[in-house]
């Protein structure tokens, strides 16, 4: 039996997943939670560059889960709509499937207990 | 005020997240939630070569998400110990924080109806 991709897929979850496995963009998610900042504010504390910033804060912007605006020459970052939806539903998901199967595992042990060595 | 790193740390979940933002390794958990696949098993239906797909299982031993044991010539794999349950806290987290920003712009909002224009 060959069940693939069985789960609901989501478009953007590929990108969601690799944009959190950085800890830097984990962070700005974070500090941007305490309120919005600028390219600048937010480059400062993590001791990078604004071109380096800029590229996490893109990456952040494409999966929508940071927001920009231009304000004046500054550039205004605040979270973004997304709420991670999909990525909890996959998570989700992940543990009842593994609940069944370890569920099923435990069963199969116990069966085989009575049975001849 | 700069609040970055509040959350809570796990020492794995950059790698975790990084090992789900990939459709193929996704798609080897979900296979393995219906039982144990060898790595010709598991290479077969997603039409990648035998070496791309011991890459793929690698990476999701290192997070622990898989464990393989040899069985002859062949690699068994099942899913691991792993629960997901920091990547699911840490989601939550995150949840609960845009929650309160969006309750906090929500009061700006509500007391800035009464001021002048």
């Amino acid at each position: 039996m060959v069940i693939v991709n069985q789960m609901v897929q989501y478009p953007q979850i590929d990108r969601t997943f690799a944009a959190l496995g950085d800890p830097t963009r984990r962070g700005i998610l974070e500090r941007l939670g305490q309120g919005s900042a600028t390219i600048t504010e937010l480059a400062e504390p993590f001791g990078i560059s604004l071109t380096g910033m800029k590229k996490h804060v893109r990456v952040l912007e494409d999966v929508e889960l940071v927001t920009t605006v231009k304000v004046g020459r500054a550039r205004l970052c605040s979270l973004g709509p997304r709420r991670l939806d999909d990525a909890r539903q996959w998570i989700d998901t992940y543990q009842q499937m593994l609940d069944t199967r370890l569920d099923r595992l435990g069963e199969l042990l116990e069966r085989t207990k009575g049975e001849p060595q």
